[in-house]
């Protein structure tokens, strides 16, 4: 099974320009045999806003009308799409990511951990439970862009029965050893397919650095992009090897288990309250 | 403030010539500025036993006559050191990590998470909370080893004040992986130093990788030993800089908080026990 990752600029502010780029890339890599196509955070609507008034003209609801473009792009193509966007639900302005397929929205999810940074900045934290969806197969988790930094993220998709984590990501200047390390190790931890989607360009005076990136469930690089220009990344995956934990190095001398051998018995100090402030915000929950 | 990690061979089941060799380095690196010195994985002892009854021959208790050397040797080169050793406690055996000052033992680390390899098929699993431990100023946590590669174990330990965790392993072949990305990664989302200093030479067949090295708390590499040679690897550290985990890259537009940014309410999955039995063990807790 093929999965690809579209490493492209976005236009802040112009969600259609970046829908019709969107299915056209869609259309490109499932003409290459990619099952799964991954776009970047906020790819539908851009990143760095002002303010909430301003990014809440690109929001859309969840599904909506450009998830539903989407929906028809992936049934021409017969396959699965990952694209980061902003969600308008009800009061609230969200940083969301969507799964869709052929017949529509499969799952979404909500950033849960909020830098204070672009349209970050002014929109709500993410508010329900880590979960995996089902596509084509796939057992799919989404995390977005500073999520991958929490290894509790995807650590709680992988659990509860991911294949592969999907991350599209704005990755800023800074976030360079994230991109070298965090998605390796993301992988290993977890023995998953782990693929990083991070845009390109600039906006607001805010470069991107690309580094869009796939690791296999040992930990290895499958695929890499080590540049900040658009291009789209493939890998070939088998789910097999991300179901299977348990590794077999030298039989009854060398054996892990990647769940099994877990602990969580000593784990308690990870979910206890902090009772901090998080920079610039108030709405703390 | 300087650190040291020995990575060194270590002879199977001789304590007193290992200890010899430890308190060795330990002088070297003293007299080149190091307040802690970390040593490799049961380096007081060696690993790849195959059974519990020769393992027990180079078992000690904590304190006992190697910590006691150890403390003296600390008392006259006014450092810190962190060694591995096998701990016989009771009816017990464990893989351990002791924290020695000149006054004497200061923690001991039991290994939580064990791979079926090497003793660690016959040792008991370390059955107590992670906790940290004063040294020189420095909060030092200990993981060991296949710790590394789940999160939770230097997460823990962060949470509870860890300025730097050190990591004594044994890391054989097929370990490549966590040590080009795991050591950086939980470096960088825990905000602290980490070191890890692994052996190099062959027991029973297995060789180890060395790949000894030293992550600061932006997950940045500051030393490395890209080699399976014996050689020390030191760093500078600040403390204050792992104290700090609100790091301000543009003021008001780019702020991040590693622990305040956390979401301990959705990391429900993270203590969920998984009934799940690890590879050929049936002492299951």
């Amino acid at each position: 099974m093929k999965i690809a990752g579209v490493q492209m600029d976005v236009a802040l502010g112009q969600p259609a320009a970046n829908l019709t780029k969107i299915i056209s890339k869609l259309t490109q890599t499932a003409a290459a045999g990619a099952t799964l196509t991954v776009f970047p955070e906020c790819a539908l609507t851009g990143y760095c806003f002002d303010s909430r008034e301003e990014a809440l003209e690109s929001a859309e609801t969840i599904p909506g009308p450009s998830t539903q473009r989407l929906a028809e792009a992936c049934a021409a193509t017969n396959s699965f799409a990952v694209v980061g966007m902003l969600e308008a639900a009800g009061e609230s302005l969200y940083n969301a990511a969507v799964l869709v397929g052929p017949a529509g929205v499969l799952g979404s999810y909500r950033k849960v951990h909020l830098p204070f940074l672009g349209i970050d900045r002014f929109t709500s934290y993410g508010d329900r439970p880590f979960a995996v969806h089902a596509a084509g197969g796939m057992n799919v988790g989404m995390n977005i862009c500073y999520d991958a930094s929490f290894p509790e993220a995807a650590r709680c998709l992988a659990l509860q029965g991911a294949d592969l984590i999907a991350l599209p990501t704005n990755w800023p200047p800074g976030s360079e050893c994230a991109a070298a390390s965090a998605i390796n190790t993301r992988a290993l931890e977890n023995g998953v397919y782990y693929i990083a989607v991070n845009r390109v360009g600039e906006e607001n005076g805010f470069p991107f650095i690309g580094h869009s990136c796939i690791a296999d469930p040992t930990g290895a690089t499958l695929a890499t992009l080590p540049h900040d220009n658009e291009a789209i990344l493939y890998a070939e995956i088998d789910l097999s090897r991300a179901r299977n934990k348990h590794y077999v190095r030298v039989p009854g001398k060398h054996e892990i288990d990647r769940f099994a051998d877990r602990r969580p018995h000593l784990y308690g100090p990870v979910i206890e309250p902090h009772g901090r402030t998080p920079p610039g915000r108030t709405d703390v929950d």
